[in-house]
């Protein structure tokens, strides 16, 4: 049958992407992915076939690949991060039902993780991811997450926390959140995850509050047992002795 | 300065690591970690030394990885999944601080994203990952992030569903998600992710319910807009329309 891979190639770098994402590549005739993945991949596969188009158009990006498949072509579809994770992998699956197209997906190093190795280990125990886009999602479908998460002592996530028309998204859900999580709770941001630029801050969830990140940020709130360590984002395996 | 590298392998078999795994094992002289884990890495470097200890003595293992560290190896410390998620980075940072080790955090694909690319993509919009291991964390805790988690619509990936001692604890889970959740909530479980006799089920939040799994097992809950769709589980990227 033919085959549709859909493929989380992590941060950046070559580094970050798994071996099975690297073989998907090598078995496939054409690439296809927004220009800025795509460009990542294309040196190490000049030979391939590409086709991207811009951004914003991904579900006519998810068409043309599924449409290459049906048509005989072994297609990979490419994504940063994980291929599931606010990924293409849904679309896909949903667009290729019925046709004649094996669709597998390639999990990848999402920014919860490969953010949270930057920081240190903000992640150890239970976690909420919450993106702030509200693109595809009513703000206050947003808002409720944010506050179910505070509320339940979660560590948090955050994806998207600014863009040009949102620059005071995070403002407002840190607002939220420190209507559960105390001022000093330990947070951090990472921008340029895995690459050239990369950089990273520890500060207060009070002191998250007044900093302005941009698009290329992810941001964590540790939760009431996050401490910082050795000027990193440490979360305790644990609520009780270790 | 002396080197240890804290490494998340992914959720088995090599071709699910990430070049940046692959190239700290290579630079380490000491691979620490689960005797299951580090068995799996011995045939890729069988000239390496080895340092293993019994399950649940995770702490002593980290001790001995950064007692290593500190006196001049180059040590790796290696765990399945992602090395901060439930991992080893958090108790390695605390335990590193002040000494002079450098700790180095390399991501892995954690069972959440690598069970959700063989169920489909169960996680495509915001979601919780709770472990219902109640061994560190009290399990009113527990409760409470279900709860919360469920009553904001989240996507869910429950970790740790079962053990010997705890065979009702995914019941309880689904009792709890149900006061929320319609019992036609789509789920899935994936048992063996990535290894031999892999394989998932995709079925509705009341069959979960009274359905037994085992601690190879990892669970998924879909949030209100999660479909079936050609026998995966697919959740829509937002609530608006594509």
């Amino acid at each position: 049958m033919n085959k549709l891979y859909v493929i989380g190639i992590g941060p950046g770098g070559q580094e970050y992407m798994t071996f099975e994402a690297m073989q998907a590549l090598k078995d496939s005739d054409l690439i296809v992915g927004y220009g800025v993945y795509t460009d990542l991949v294309k040196p190490l596969f000049p030979e391939k076939k590409y086709l991207t188009t811009p951004m914003k158009q991904e579900i006519e990006r998810c068409r043309m690949a599924v449409d290459a498949a049906a048509e005989g072509r072994t297609v990979a579809m490419i994504s940063s991060g994980d291929a599931g994770v606010y990924g293409m992998a849904g679309p896909i699956l949903e667009l290729a039902e019925g046709k004649d197209v094996e669709v597998k997906v390639v999990a990848g190093v999402t920014a919860a993780l490969s953010g949270g190795a930057v920081l240190g280990a903000p992640l150890t125990h239970d976690f909420a991811v919450i993106s702030l886009s509200d693109l595809l999602t009513p703000w206050e479908k947003i808002e409720k997450r944010l506050d179910a998460a505070a509320s339940a002592d979660f560590c948090i996530a955050i994806y998207n926390p600014s863009s040009h028309k949102r620059a005071d998204y995070l403002q407002k859900a840190c607002d939220i959140l420190l209507q559960h999580k105390g001022p000093d709770t330990v947070c951090g941001t990472v921008r340029n995850i895995g690459r050239e630029g990369e950089s990273f801050t520890v500060l207060t969830l009070q002191e998250l509050r007044n900093t302005q990140v941009d698009m290329f940020t992810t941001v964590f709130i540790g939760n009431s047992q996050t401490k910082a360590a050795g000027g990193r984002m440490v979360t305790p395996r644990g609520y009780k002795h270790d």
